[in-house]
């Protein structure tokens, strides 16, 4: 292997499809892919786009050898007249193409996992071109194609323009022929990700942990990036699962022992919802919610998950006062004497709907999203959470930045963990 | 002119920035220009990642240029060190960077949206390419650049990479200056949608219109899409304002008079929350939801809109059967006779919502968003959807497609059409 086999994988990735040029379905395949190849420790190099057009293909197609050691394309491998992927391939690199007994069998199984049954009438999915390599089609009819270049060792992987069936497919059957044909080039991407609240960026690296980011730096590439609730720092490499484990060890001993650890929520990527929903299943508790300015927008990604009615009895959007009074039992003096986005206010909330549903445990969620709103003591972006359980109630205020609609995700976020916090028993005032 | 000239625009994009690559912030840019593009009749040709690199920049720049008429490239426009765009594309060129008083009176006014003040010790911002056009940054304070090669035509657009300040200097300034050089092949795209409900594709074109789509060709390129609360159909060409407004006005009468008529919900492109939110304001309607299946999807869907706490009073999410009995008064005979997922029990949660908010109007929903709970009578996407009104109360089933996302989605939106009808007095059962 000579020197330049060491660098990671370039991939260049060809659309192809009138349809795709349209505007509406653009660039699904592109964007996924881009965070795939990512996390695959592949090179990300370019994305064409081109009709369905062999002048055009042929043009794209040269280009991506000639900067990629790896060319994907979507689309046109179906079976009518405008899908020249096949045909244009084979000329390409000059393959005849012929009635292949193998292929056939590859796409009998690609329609028994619809249920159905394939015969050479149907189309022409079996004639392909020699010495490719056809791949099943994970969630369609049509078989992948595959053509590695041993000279100047390329691989061409072909697959279907629907997403669903392209990500599957690259899943499924192109990474491991990646893997198959760069054995020593090919090494995954891991990361490890730290999830902190209630700290700003500048605080984290230059009060808190001075040396943190350098220190972090001898695992891996660094960044720092907001999340919903707080700062996510995140650490790449490349490396074997071993490896990631290792470094994922040591990362986390590193921080335990520093001053960022009461910030940290989190070890890992896993969404809010799933944590609050899985901890709530695992112990059996049972909520509910008491929403003003999410507006409904903390049950409902509760309520994404599927399971989530084993737990989650239901919620009061109560965006006008009188729903507040009438439903949640908060009493008029409250808000007449503190105002609605308070902590007097969210306490009576959380428990006004702890009590109306009859659960362990309630959130309440009450804040001004803006853009209007906002005032001197409270200005747009603060929200107060209050919470309830059996033994204890309370609220606490934050502030987010954003945009409503940000906003409305950030709110939800802290709410679904000052929940998680409540469940564990860690609510710290 | 020359022949060649007729055709449209060909741009290609170049993504800059070491940051962009790491997969998490990768494409905001290219997957939001390549739906602008489409919309303003341009064509998208390539897209290339790079990083912070000026080797990198002038191969890939070299093969835009070679391909397209217009470049845009996006990051690297700031004041750090990384940020190599400017001297890259100077250098390209071979235009000096010189001290440019005009150029720091742009800066000076991006420094003035935000309250701030710049001099010169702040960056060489006013340093800038000579012969090239600075632009302003309407939501930052790098100055855009860009520079026309006369001989070869063809216009070179550089942009910042944070996505909100990139889309919108593509819109405020740089589709100005693509108009500009590009007089006579600059033609606006436009789109006439007609959205429909509870009618299948196929039905449309082979039943109900089978003249529909050839008849609808003579206007521009036909597509039918899946929305989430049935099918558009556009209808997309190029031309001028005005021929847009014959366009749209003759289609809507050859609807009107055809099969297809009493299915059309809208001819046109707003969302369904912004009508609904508008409709109500505009009448001053006040209006409650009690949502099951949804789980708060229907009110966060409201409550994103700015506006909306003026006659949006609240909702229920009554997730458990006892939420929906205790806080929306549905009897415990109809949950026991009829079942949740019916339409005696939605009439009678949409009648619950409206007393309990004491609103105009109320609409419920209770489904089965899946994957689990459906049967042979009620699958899994059958949705029930109440209303009720001073006046009127009922519900109405209808049958989705999709998975729990895509099918909350779709019955959140029925929803929101249905409260719509129900406001604008056109409930159909």
């Amino acid at each position: 292997m000579n020197a330049t086999k060491n660098h990671s994988l370039n991939v260049s990735m060809i659309v192809i499809g009138d349809e795709i040029l349209n505007g509406r379905t653009t660039d699904l395949n592109g964007s996924w892919i881009s965070k795939y190849l990512f996390k695959m420790g592949l090179n990300f190099k370019s994305l064409r786009f081109i009709h369905d057009d062999s002048i055009e293909f042929k043009k794209a197609l040269t280009d991506s050898i000639n900067e990629s050691d790896i060319v994907i394309t979507s689309g046109g491998i179906g079976p009518t007249l405008d899908d020249k992927t096949k045909n244009c391939l084979a000329d390409f690199f000059n393959k005849k193409i012929i009635e292949r007994q193998d292929v056939a069998e590859i796409v009998t199984k690609n329609y028994i996992q619809f249920g159905r049954t394939w015969t050479p009438e149907h189309n022409q999915y079996h004639f392909f071109p020699e010495d490719f390599i056809a791949t099943n089609n994970p969630r369609g009819l049509a078989p992948g194609l595959a053509y590695f270049e041993n000279k100047k060792e390329k691989l061409i992987l072909a697959g279907p323009g629907v997403p669903r069936e392209f990500t599957e497919i690259v899943e499924i059957e192109f990474l491991p022929l990646i893997k198959h044909f760069f054995p020593e080039r090919f090494q995954e991407n891991f990361q490890t990700v730290i999830r902190t609240k209630g700290v700003p960026e500048e605080k984290i690296f230059f009060e808190l942990c001075p040396t943190l980011w350098s220190d972090l730096e001898k695992f891996g590439k660094v960044s720092s990036l907001p999340h919903t609730i707080g700062i996510d720092i995140v650490i790449s490499y490349n490396g074997t699962v071993d490896q990631h484990q290792k470094k994922q060890t040591d990362i986390k001993s590193l921080i335990t022992k520093s001053n960022l650890a009461t910030h940290v929520w989190q070890y890992g990527n896993e969404p809010i919802n799933e944590m609050v929903l899985k901890f709530a299943i695992e112990n059996k508790y049972t909520f509910a919610f008491a929403e003003s300015c999410t507006g409904g927008l903390v049950s409902s990604k509760i309520t994404d998950l599927s399971g989530s009615s084993e737990v989650y009895l239901g919620g009061v959007v109560s965006y006008a006062n009188s729903a507040k009074t009438q439903l949640l039992n908060v009493k008029q003096d409250t808000l007449n004497q503190f105002g609605a986005v308070s902590i007097q206010t969210a306490t009576e909330m959380a428990i006004g709907a702890r009590t109306q549903f009859n659960t362990d445990f309630a959130i309440s969620v009450s804040g001004i999203a803006g853009p209007g709103g906002g005032s001197v003591e409270k200005p747009v972006g603060t929200v107060v959470i209050g919470y309830a359980s059996k033994t204890q109630s309370g609220a606490r205020t934050f502030l987010f930045p954003g945009d409503r609609l940000r906003r409305k995700e950030r709110f939800a976020d802290m709410a679904l963990l000052t929940l998680l916090e409540l469940m564990q028993n860690k609510i710290i005032l």
